[in-house]
Protein backbone atom coordinates (compact mmCIF):
# COMPACT_ATOMS: atom_id res chain seq x y z
CA UNK A 1 0.00 0.00 0.00
CA UNK A 2 2.59 2.41 0.98
CA UNK A 3 4.29 4.41 -1.78
CA UNK A 4 8.14 4.25 -2.62
CA UNK A 5 9.31 7.92 -1.36
CA UNK A 6 12.73 8.25 -2.71
CA UNK A 7 16.14 9.33 -0.55
CA UNK A 8 15.84 12.45 1.64
CA UNK A 9 17.57 14.91 -0.56
CA UNK A 10 19.90 17.67 0.68
CA UNK A 11 22.10 17.71 4.00
CA UNK A 12 19.53 18.94 6.31
CA UNK A 13 17.80 15.57 6.14
CA UNK A 14 20.73 13.45 7.55
CA UNK A 15 20.21 13.42 10.88
CA UNK A 16 16.39 12.17 10.07
CA UNK A 17 17.57 9.54 7.33
CA UNK A 18 20.32 8.29 9.99
CA UNK A 19 17.31 8.03 12.59
CA UNK A 20 15.31 6.40 9.99
CA UNK A 21 18.03 3.89 9.55
CA UNK A 22 18.35 3.16 13.43
CA UNK A 23 15.02 1.06 13.15
CA UNK A 24 16.64 -1.49 11.39
CA UNK A 25 20.50 -1.30 13.80
CA UNK A 26 23.30 -2.23 12.13
CA UNK A 27 26.51 -2.85 14.68
CA UNK A 28 28.57 -0.71 12.18
CA UNK A 29 26.79 2.59 12.73
CA UNK A 30 27.72 5.07 15.15
CA UNK A 31 24.58 5.73 17.71
CA UNK A 32 22.81 8.96 17.47
CA UNK A 33 21.60 10.85 19.77
CA UNK A 34 18.46 13.08 18.40
CA UNK A 35 16.72 15.85 19.89
CA UNK A 36 13.26 15.71 20.46
CA UNK A 37 12.17 17.67 18.04
CA UNK A 38 14.38 15.35 15.45
CA UNK A 39 12.41 12.33 16.99
CA UNK A 40 9.48 13.91 16.06
CA UNK A 41 10.44 14.36 12.86
CA UNK A 42 11.27 10.68 12.21
CA UNK A 43 7.76 9.75 13.31
CA UNK A 44 6.57 12.41 11.01
CA UNK A 45 8.12 11.14 8.04
CA UNK A 46 7.46 7.50 8.86
CA UNK A 47 3.65 8.20 8.80
CA UNK A 48 4.13 9.82 5.63
CA UNK A 49 4.94 6.72 3.73
CA UNK A 50 1.41 5.72 4.37
CA UNK A 51 0.33 8.33 1.92
CA UNK A 52 -0.95 7.51 -1.38
CA UNK A 53 -2.07 9.76 -4.05
CA UNK A 54 -5.71 11.07 -4.24
CA UNK A 55 -6.15 10.51 -0.98
CA UNK A 56 -8.55 12.96 1.16
CA UNK A 57 -5.63 13.43 3.99
CA UNK A 58 -6.72 14.64 7.49
CA UNK A 59 -3.98 17.08 8.57
CA UNK A 60 -2.91 17.34 12.36
CA UNK A 61 -1.86 20.40 14.00
CA UNK A 62 0.94 20.46 16.69
CA UNK A 63 5.19 20.44 16.65
CA UNK A 64 4.77 16.90 15.09
CA UNK A 65 2.08 17.00 12.93
CA UNK A 66 3.53 19.78 11.29
CA UNK A 67 6.94 18.00 10.10
CA UNK A 68 4.17 15.62 8.03
CA UNK A 69 2.47 18.75 6.54
CA UNK A 70 5.84 19.84 5.89
CA UNK A 71 6.86 16.40 4.34
CA UNK A 72 3.68 16.05 2.25
CA UNK A 73 3.87 19.75 0.69
CA UNK A 74 7.67 18.02 -0.14
CA UNK A 75 6.15 15.29 -1.62
CA UNK A 76 3.91 17.12 -3.84
CA UNK A 77 6.14 20.02 -5.00
CA UNK A 78 8.29 17.07 -6.05
CA UNK A 79 5.84 15.36 -7.93
CA UNK A 80 5.83 12.01 -5.55
CA UNK A 81 2.63 12.64 -4.39
CA UNK A 82 -0.40 13.81 -6.76
CA UNK A 83 -4.30 14.87 -6.20
CA UNK A 84 -4.08 15.08 -2.57
CA UNK A 85 -6.67 16.99 -1.02
CA UNK A 86 -6.31 18.33 2.96
CA UNK A 87 -8.40 19.05 5.93
CA UNK A 88 -6.79 20.48 8.13
CA UNK A 89 -7.53 20.77 11.77
CA UNK A 90 -7.03 24.24 13.14
CA UNK A 91 -6.19 27.50 11.58
CA UNK A 92 -2.40 27.04 12.47
CA UNK A 93 -2.56 24.09 9.82
CA UNK A 94 -4.58 25.46 7.08
CA UNK A 95 -2.45 28.49 7.05
CA UNK A 96 0.79 26.26 7.10
CA UNK A 97 -0.71 24.17 4.52
CA UNK A 98 -1.58 26.64 2.61
CA UNK A 99 1.76 28.31 1.87
CA UNK A 100 3.16 24.51 1.59
CA UNK A 101 0.37 24.76 -1.69
CA UNK A 102 -1.51 21.51 -0.50
CA UNK A 103 -4.82 21.35 -2.01
CA UNK A 104 -7.29 22.23 1.22
CA UNK A 105 -11.06 21.57 1.79
CA UNK A 106 -13.19 20.43 4.48
CA UNK A 107 -15.54 17.65 6.10
CA UNK A 108 -19.09 19.28 4.46
CA UNK A 109 -17.21 18.60 1.32
CA UNK A 110 -15.22 15.22 2.03
CA UNK A 111 -17.27 13.75 4.84
CA UNK A 112 -14.87 10.75 4.44
CA UNK A 113 -10.88 11.20 5.00
CA UNK A 114 -9.03 8.21 3.77
CA UNK A 115 -6.11 8.89 6.22
CA UNK A 116 -5.39 11.13 9.12
CA UNK A 117 -1.90 11.85 10.99
CA UNK A 118 -1.17 13.34 14.05
CA UNK A 119 0.37 13.87 17.09
CA UNK A 120 -0.51 13.57 20.79
CA UNK A 121 0.24 14.80 24.23
CA UNK A 122 -0.55 11.29 25.92
CA UNK A 123 -1.16 7.75 24.81
CA UNK A 124 -1.45 4.91 26.74
CA UNK A 125 -1.07 1.49 26.03
CA UNK A 126 -4.18 0.82 24.48
CA UNK A 127 -3.80 3.81 22.05
CA UNK A 128 -5.75 5.93 23.61
CA UNK A 129 -4.69 9.38 23.71
CA UNK A 130 -5.06 12.99 25.42
CA UNK A 131 -4.55 15.64 22.95
CA UNK A 132 -5.31 19.31 22.85
CA UNK A 133 -2.57 21.16 24.31
CA UNK A 134 -2.55 23.10 21.23
CA UNK A 135 -5.60 23.67 21.79
CA UNK A 136 -7.23 22.01 18.30
CA UNK A 137 -9.25 18.82 19.89
CA UNK A 138 -12.51 19.62 18.57
CA UNK A 139 -11.89 20.12 15.14
CA UNK A 140 -8.47 17.04 15.23
CA UNK A 141 -11.18 14.95 17.24
CA UNK A 142 -14.24 15.38 14.36
CA UNK A 143 -11.89 15.29 11.25
CA UNK A 144 -10.08 12.14 13.16
CA UNK A 145 -13.53 10.59 13.75
CA UNK A 146 -14.19 10.57 10.21
CA UNK A 147 -11.06 8.83 9.30
CA UNK A 148 -11.17 4.95 7.93
CA UNK A 149 -6.91 5.41 9.24
CA UNK A 150 -5.24 7.50 11.88
CA UNK A 151 -1.68 7.48 12.28
CA UNK A 152 -0.83 9.02 15.47
CA UNK A 153 3.00 9.88 15.84
CA UNK A 154 4.27 11.13 19.12
CA UNK A 155 8.32 10.62 20.24
CA UNK A 156 8.45 8.21 22.98
CA UNK A 157 8.14 10.90 25.59
CA UNK A 158 4.32 10.59 25.08
CA UNK A 159 3.97 7.00 26.10
CA UNK A 160 1.98 6.72 29.59
CA UNK A 161 0.77 3.83 32.08
CA UNK A 162 -2.36 5.77 32.09
CA UNK A 163 -4.00 9.06 30.70
CA UNK A 164 -3.54 12.00 32.85
CA UNK A 165 -0.28 9.99 33.68
CA UNK A 166 2.67 12.35 32.53
CA UNK A 167 0.87 15.26 35.26
CA UNK A 168 0.31 17.22 32.39
CA UNK A 169 -3.40 19.14 31.06
CA UNK A 170 -6.50 17.45 29.85
CA UNK A 171 -7.53 19.70 28.08
CA UNK A 172 -11.62 20.11 28.38
CA UNK A 173 -13.09 23.02 25.31
CA UNK A 174 -15.96 24.79 27.24
CA UNK A 175 -18.22 27.78 26.19
CA UNK A 176 -17.23 31.16 27.91
CA UNK A 177 -20.31 31.49 29.26
CA UNK A 178 -20.04 31.13 33.32
CA UNK A 179 -16.87 29.17 32.69
CA UNK A 180 -15.68 29.31 36.63
CA UNK A 181 -19.05 27.45 37.35
CA UNK A 182 -18.07 24.47 34.58
CA UNK A 183 -14.66 24.46 35.59
CA UNK A 184 -15.63 23.92 39.04
CA UNK A 185 -18.08 21.28 37.94
CA UNK A 186 -15.25 19.83 36.04
CA UNK A 187 -13.09 19.74 39.04
CA UNK A 188 -15.87 17.57 41.43
CA UNK A 189 -16.28 15.17 39.28
CA UNK A 190 -12.88 14.29 39.46
CA UNK A 191 -12.47 15.07 43.06
CA UNK A 192 -11.25 11.35 43.84
CA UNK A 193 -8.32 11.58 41.71
CA UNK A 194 -7.22 14.98 42.99
CA UNK A 195 -8.20 17.17 39.84
CA UNK A 196 -7.56 20.35 39.79
CA UNK A 197 -9.23 22.66 37.04
CA UNK A 198 -6.84 25.74 35.50
CA UNK A 199 -8.53 28.18 32.80
CA UNK A 200 -5.75 28.33 30.23
CA UNK A 201 -4.54 31.75 29.68
CA UNK A 202 -1.42 33.69 28.00
CA UNK A 203 1.30 33.92 30.24
CA UNK A 204 1.97 37.64 29.15
CA UNK A 205 -1.20 38.97 29.22
CA UNK A 206 -3.29 36.37 31.47
CA UNK A 207 -6.12 36.76 28.94
CA UNK A 208 -7.95 33.53 28.43
CA UNK A 209 -6.74 31.30 25.41
CA UNK A 210 -9.72 31.18 22.61
CA UNK A 211 -9.75 28.20 20.67
CA UNK A 212 -10.63 28.47 16.68
CA UNK A 213 -14.29 27.81 17.36
CA UNK A 214 -14.58 30.92 19.96
CA UNK A 215 -14.56 28.57 23.39
CA UNK A 216 -12.04 28.48 26.74
CA UNK A 217 -10.07 25.82 27.42
CA UNK A 218 -9.80 24.29 31.01
CA UNK A 219 -6.38 22.04 31.61
CA UNK A 220 -7.31 19.11 33.93
CA UNK A 221 -4.58 17.85 36.16
CA UNK A 222 -5.03 14.66 37.61
CA UNK A 223 -2.85 13.09 40.81
CA UNK A 224 -4.55 9.88 40.41
CA UNK A 225 -5.62 7.48 37.28
CA UNK A 226 -9.06 8.92 36.76
CA UNK A 227 -10.05 5.12 36.36
CA UNK A 228 -12.75 3.97 33.24
CA UNK A 229 -12.03 6.34 30.54
CA UNK A 230 -15.79 5.78 28.58
CA UNK A 231 -17.20 6.80 32.20
CA UNK A 232 -15.37 9.27 32.65
CA UNK A 233 -15.81 10.57 29.03
CA UNK A 234 -19.60 10.52 29.40
CA UNK A 235 -19.61 12.14 32.51
CA UNK A 236 -17.90 15.46 30.83
CA UNK A 237 -19.86 15.28 27.92
CA UNK A 238 -22.78 15.65 30.14
CA UNK A 239 -21.53 18.83 31.95
CA UNK A 240 -23.92 21.47 30.12
CA UNK A 241 -20.89 23.89 29.28
CA UNK A 242 -18.74 21.04 28.01
CA UNK A 243 -18.04 21.17 24.22
CA UNK A 244 -15.68 18.57 23.72
CA UNK A 245 -12.50 16.94 26.24
CA UNK A 246 -8.73 15.90 25.18
CA UNK A 247 -8.99 12.11 24.92
CA UNK A 248 -9.79 10.35 22.10
CA UNK A 249 -10.43 6.60 22.95
CA UNK A 250 -10.58 3.98 20.38
CA UNK A 251 -9.58 6.40 17.57
CA UNK A 252 -6.06 5.67 16.79
CA UNK A 253 -5.64 2.39 14.12
CA UNK A 254 -1.73 3.01 14.20
CA UNK A 255 1.01 4.72 16.34
CA UNK A 256 4.53 5.09 15.40
CA UNK A 257 7.15 6.30 18.23
CA UNK A 258 10.00 7.53 17.83
CA UNK A 259 12.61 7.12 19.99
CA UNK A 260 16.57 6.38 20.52
CA UNK A 261 16.27 2.90 19.64
CA UNK A 262 14.76 3.87 16.59
CA UNK A 263 11.08 4.23 15.26
CA UNK A 264 8.62 1.40 16.00
CA UNK A 265 4.90 0.80 15.23
CA UNK A 266 1.76 -0.70 16.20
CA UNK A 267 -1.73 -1.15 14.61
CA UNK A 268 -4.96 -1.84 16.45
CA UNK B 1 -43.83 28.79 51.57
CA UNK B 2 -45.76 30.76 49.12
CA UNK B 3 -45.88 34.55 49.70
CA UNK B 4 -49.44 36.53 49.77
CA UNK B 5 -49.45 38.09 46.66
CA UNK B 6 -52.13 41.19 46.78
CA UNK B 7 -54.78 40.77 44.38
CA UNK B 8 -54.12 42.00 40.36
CA UNK B 9 -54.15 45.57 40.25
CA UNK B 10 -55.70 46.99 37.23
CA UNK B 11 -58.33 45.92 34.43
CA UNK B 12 -55.35 44.52 32.40
CA UNK B 13 -55.01 42.00 34.82
CA UNK B 14 -59.13 41.29 34.95
CA UNK B 15 -58.78 38.17 32.49
CA UNK B 16 -56.10 36.73 34.24
CA UNK B 17 -57.13 37.13 37.42
CA UNK B 18 -60.75 35.16 35.86
CA UNK B 19 -58.50 32.65 34.55
CA UNK B 20 -56.71 32.10 38.01
CA UNK B 21 -59.98 31.88 39.59
CA UNK B 22 -60.77 29.04 37.15
CA UNK B 23 -58.67 26.85 39.24
CA UNK B 24 -61.28 26.87 41.80
CA UNK B 25 -64.66 26.22 39.64
CA UNK B 26 -67.31 28.28 40.60
CA UNK B 27 -71.02 27.23 39.01
CA UNK B 28 -71.93 30.74 39.27
CA UNK B 29 -69.30 32.15 36.89
CA UNK B 30 -69.43 32.23 33.01
CA UNK B 31 -66.73 30.36 31.45
CA UNK B 32 -63.49 32.23 30.22
CA UNK B 33 -62.17 32.16 26.85
CA UNK B 34 -58.30 32.70 27.03
CA UNK B 35 -56.00 32.98 24.26
CA UNK B 36 -52.54 31.04 23.69
CA UNK B 37 -50.69 34.04 25.28
CA UNK B 38 -53.54 34.38 28.26
CA UNK B 39 -52.64 30.76 29.07
CA UNK B 40 -49.40 31.38 29.29
CA UNK B 41 -49.48 34.31 31.75
CA UNK B 42 -51.41 32.75 34.14
CA UNK B 43 -49.34 29.80 34.44
CA UNK B 44 -46.05 32.60 34.69
CA UNK B 45 -48.28 34.40 37.43
CA UNK B 46 -48.76 31.28 39.30
CA UNK B 47 -45.44 30.10 39.28
CA UNK B 48 -44.18 33.60 40.54
CA UNK B 49 -46.48 33.03 43.85
CA UNK B 50 -43.42 30.64 44.77
CA UNK B 51 -41.08 33.29 44.47
CA UNK B 52 -39.93 34.55 48.22
CA UNK B 53 -38.10 37.64 49.07
CA UNK B 54 -34.24 37.16 48.76
CA UNK B 55 -34.01 34.15 46.16
CA UNK B 56 -31.68 33.71 43.91
CA UNK B 57 -33.49 33.07 40.63
CA UNK B 58 -32.98 31.62 37.40
CA UNK B 59 -34.66 33.88 34.55
CA UNK B 60 -36.33 31.78 31.47
CA UNK B 61 -36.49 32.81 28.08
CA UNK B 62 -39.07 32.90 25.75
CA UNK B 63 -42.89 34.02 25.26
CA UNK B 64 -44.26 32.30 28.50
CA UNK B 65 -41.35 32.97 30.90
CA UNK B 66 -41.19 36.79 29.50
CA UNK B 67 -44.35 36.97 31.75
CA UNK B 68 -42.84 35.69 35.02
CA UNK B 69 -40.23 38.55 34.39
CA UNK B 70 -42.26 40.62 34.28
CA UNK B 71 -44.80 39.93 36.96
CA UNK B 72 -41.45 39.44 39.57
CA UNK B 73 -40.32 43.25 38.11
CA UNK B 74 -43.97 43.89 38.88
CA UNK B 75 -44.01 42.48 42.22
CA UNK B 76 -40.39 44.12 42.98
CA UNK B 77 -41.44 47.54 42.23
CA UNK B 78 -44.40 47.37 44.30
CA UNK B 79 -42.09 46.50 47.61
CA UNK B 80 -43.44 42.93 47.63
CA UNK B 81 -40.80 40.92 47.15
CA UNK B 82 -37.04 42.23 48.06
CA UNK B 83 -33.94 41.32 47.74
CA UNK B 84 -33.96 39.29 44.40
CA UNK B 85 -31.05 38.58 42.23
CA UNK B 86 -31.65 37.10 38.63
CA UNK B 87 -29.64 34.78 36.60
CA UNK B 88 -31.01 35.42 33.14
CA UNK B 89 -30.93 32.29 30.70
CA UNK B 90 -30.24 34.86 27.30
CA UNK B 91 -29.04 37.93 26.60
CA UNK B 92 -32.85 39.27 26.16
CA UNK B 93 -34.20 37.86 29.31
CA UNK B 94 -31.12 40.14 30.11
CA UNK B 95 -32.37 42.98 28.45
CA UNK B 96 -35.49 42.56 29.48
CA UNK B 97 -34.77 41.94 33.30
CA UNK B 98 -32.44 45.29 33.57
CA UNK B 99 -35.30 47.39 31.78
CA UNK B 100 -37.51 45.96 34.98
CA UNK B 101 -34.82 46.70 37.61
CA UNK B 102 -34.43 43.48 38.84
CA UNK B 103 -31.14 43.27 39.78
CA UNK B 104 -28.84 40.64 37.81
CA UNK B 105 -25.82 38.22 38.95
CA UNK B 106 -24.55 35.22 36.87
CA UNK B 107 -24.07 31.77 37.81
CA UNK B 108 -19.73 31.95 38.49
CA UNK B 109 -21.21 34.59 41.61
CA UNK B 110 -23.96 32.45 41.93
CA UNK B 111 -23.36 28.70 41.50
CA UNK B 112 -26.52 27.75 43.90
CA UNK B 113 -29.99 29.22 42.32
CA UNK B 114 -33.33 28.86 44.43
CA UNK B 115 -35.44 28.43 42.00
CA UNK B 116 -35.68 29.22 38.00
CA UNK B 117 -39.06 29.55 36.37
CA UNK B 118 -39.08 28.58 32.65
CA UNK B 119 -41.29 27.36 29.67
CA UNK B 120 -40.86 24.07 27.63
CA UNK B 121 -41.82 23.32 23.88
CA UNK B 122 -42.85 20.14 24.68
CA UNK B 123 -43.57 18.31 27.97
CA UNK B 124 -44.19 14.93 28.30
CA UNK B 125 -45.76 12.71 30.89
CA UNK B 126 -42.64 11.91 32.87
CA UNK B 127 -41.92 15.95 32.86
CA UNK B 128 -38.90 15.77 30.70
CA UNK B 129 -38.81 18.51 28.59
CA UNK B 130 -37.87 19.60 25.09
CA UNK B 131 -36.66 23.38 25.22
CA UNK B 132 -34.56 25.97 23.35
CA UNK B 133 -36.95 26.61 20.16
CA UNK B 134 -35.74 30.23 21.23
CA UNK B 135 -32.41 29.23 20.84
CA UNK B 136 -31.18 29.65 24.30
CA UNK B 137 -31.20 26.01 25.36
CA UNK B 138 -27.05 26.49 26.48
CA UNK B 139 -27.56 28.54 28.98
CA UNK B 140 -31.09 27.52 30.51
CA UNK B 141 -29.84 24.14 30.63
CA UNK B 142 -27.05 25.35 32.75
CA UNK B 143 -28.92 27.26 35.19
CA UNK B 144 -32.17 25.82 35.60
CA UNK B 145 -29.73 22.49 36.36
CA UNK B 146 -28.08 24.59 38.85
CA UNK B 147 -31.48 25.09 40.68
CA UNK B 148 -32.52 23.75 43.49
CA UNK B 149 -36.18 23.89 42.37
CA UNK B 150 -36.97 24.62 38.61
CA UNK B 151 -40.96 25.71 37.63
CA UNK B 152 -41.79 24.83 34.02
CA UNK B 153 -44.94 26.82 32.93
CA UNK B 154 -46.75 26.07 29.91
CA UNK B 155 -49.83 26.19 28.04
CA UNK B 156 -51.62 22.83 27.55
CA UNK B 157 -51.05 22.99 23.76
CA UNK B 158 -47.08 21.68 24.95
CA UNK B 159 -48.09 18.48 26.67
CA UNK B 160 -46.83 15.32 24.61
CA UNK B 161 -46.84 11.77 25.05
CA UNK B 162 -43.29 11.50 24.04
CA UNK B 163 -40.79 14.13 23.33
CA UNK B 164 -41.15 14.91 19.78
CA UNK B 165 -44.42 14.17 19.31
CA UNK B 166 -45.37 17.74 18.57
CA UNK B 167 -43.78 17.28 15.27
CA UNK B 168 -41.72 20.37 15.95
CA UNK B 169 -38.40 20.98 16.92
CA UNK B 170 -36.21 19.52 18.80
CA UNK B 171 -32.58 21.99 18.90
CA UNK B 172 -29.45 20.94 19.17
CA UNK B 173 -26.90 23.79 19.45
CA UNK B 174 -23.27 22.77 17.72
CA UNK B 175 -19.78 24.44 16.56
CA UNK B 176 -19.99 26.35 12.96
CA UNK B 177 -17.03 24.55 11.97
CA UNK B 178 -18.29 21.78 9.47
CA UNK B 179 -21.91 22.49 10.26
CA UNK B 180 -23.28 20.16 7.61
CA UNK B 181 -21.03 17.23 8.60
CA UNK B 182 -22.44 17.46 12.02
CA UNK B 183 -25.92 17.83 10.91
CA UNK B 184 -25.61 14.80 8.77
CA UNK B 185 -24.15 12.57 11.74
CA UNK B 186 -27.44 13.86 13.68
CA UNK B 187 -29.57 12.55 11.12
CA UNK B 188 -27.99 9.54 10.88
CA UNK B 189 -28.20 9.06 14.38
CA UNK B 190 -31.78 8.88 14.69
CA UNK B 191 -33.00 7.13 10.85
CA UNK B 192 -34.81 4.65 12.57
CA UNK B 193 -36.98 7.53 13.62
CA UNK B 194 -37.32 9.28 10.37
CA UNK B 195 -35.20 12.27 11.22
CA UNK B 196 -35.22 14.99 9.22
CA UNK B 197 -32.23 17.45 10.66
CA UNK B 198 -32.62 21.74 9.44
CA UNK B 199 -29.96 24.01 9.88
CA UNK B 200 -32.12 27.09 11.86
CA UNK B 201 -31.93 30.55 9.63
CA UNK B 202 -33.87 33.30 9.73
CA UNK B 203 -36.57 33.31 7.13
CA UNK B 204 -36.11 36.89 5.59
CA UNK B 205 -31.86 36.41 5.08
CA UNK B 206 -31.52 32.88 5.09
CA UNK B 207 -28.90 33.23 7.23
CA UNK B 208 -27.90 30.61 10.07
CA UNK B 209 -29.25 31.90 13.59
CA UNK B 210 -26.44 32.45 15.85
CA UNK B 211 -27.12 31.38 19.69
CA UNK B 212 -25.97 33.83 22.49
CA UNK B 213 -22.44 31.26 22.52
CA UNK B 214 -21.63 32.01 18.98
CA UNK B 215 -22.71 28.74 17.49
CA UNK B 216 -25.47 27.38 14.98
CA UNK B 217 -29.25 25.52 16.19
CA UNK B 218 -29.53 22.17 13.67
CA UNK B 219 -33.36 21.55 14.28
CA UNK B 220 -34.41 17.75 14.61
CA UNK B 221 -38.02 16.75 13.17
CA UNK B 222 -38.52 12.81 14.44
CA UNK B 223 -41.46 10.85 12.14
CA UNK B 224 -41.63 8.18 14.96
CA UNK B 225 -40.81 8.17 18.89
CA UNK B 226 -36.51 7.90 19.72
CA UNK B 227 -37.12 5.47 22.73
CA UNK B 228 -34.62 5.87 25.24
CA UNK B 229 -34.23 9.51 25.98
CA UNK B 230 -30.89 9.27 28.43
CA UNK B 231 -29.52 6.77 25.36
CA UNK B 232 -30.55 9.14 22.72
CA UNK B 233 -28.71 12.04 24.92
CA UNK B 234 -25.80 10.38 25.26
CA UNK B 235 -25.13 9.35 21.60
CA UNK B 236 -25.78 13.59 20.69
CA UNK B 237 -23.50 14.85 23.66
CA UNK B 238 -20.93 11.85 22.11
CA UNK B 239 -21.03 13.73 18.29
CA UNK B 240 -17.98 15.70 18.21
CA UNK B 241 -19.22 19.14 17.54
CA UNK B 242 -22.12 18.71 19.36
CA UNK B 243 -22.21 21.29 22.36
CA UNK B 244 -25.64 20.94 24.07
CA UNK B 245 -29.26 19.34 23.27
CA UNK B 246 -32.63 21.07 24.03
CA UNK B 247 -33.97 17.90 26.07
CA UNK B 248 -34.07 18.07 29.73
CA UNK B 249 -34.54 15.06 31.18
CA UNK B 250 -35.15 14.83 35.24
CA UNK B 251 -35.03 18.37 35.92
CA UNK B 252 -38.22 20.03 36.28
CA UNK B 253 -39.14 19.44 39.80
CA UNK B 254 -42.82 21.80 39.38
CA UNK B 255 -45.40 21.49 36.29
CA UNK B 256 -47.89 24.27 36.10
CA UNK B 257 -49.85 24.08 33.37
CA UNK B 258 -52.24 26.46 31.74
CA UNK B 259 -55.30 25.55 29.67
CA UNK B 260 -59.28 26.11 29.27
CA UNK B 261 -60.38 24.48 32.59
CA UNK B 262 -57.68 26.01 34.98
CA UNK B 263 -54.09 25.99 35.88
CA UNK B 264 -52.90 22.19 36.97
CA UNK B 265 -49.97 21.66 39.10
CA UNK B 266 -47.89 18.75 39.37
CA UNK B 267 -44.59 18.07 41.86
CA UNK B 268 -41.82 15.76 41.00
Amino acid sequence: MAIAHPPFIGSEQATVEAALMVSTPSPSRPPVILTQDELKKVAAYKAVEFVESGMILGLGTGSTAKHAVERIGELLKQGILKNIIGIPTSKMTHEQALSLGIPLSDLDTHPVVDLAIDGADEVDPYMNLVKGRGGSLLREKMIEGACKKFIVIVDESKLVKHLGGSGLAMPVEIVPFCWKFTAQKLKLLFKDAGCVAMLRTFSETGEPFVTDNGNYIIDLYFKKDIGDLKAASDAILRLTGVVEHGMFLGMATTLIVAGELGVTMKNK
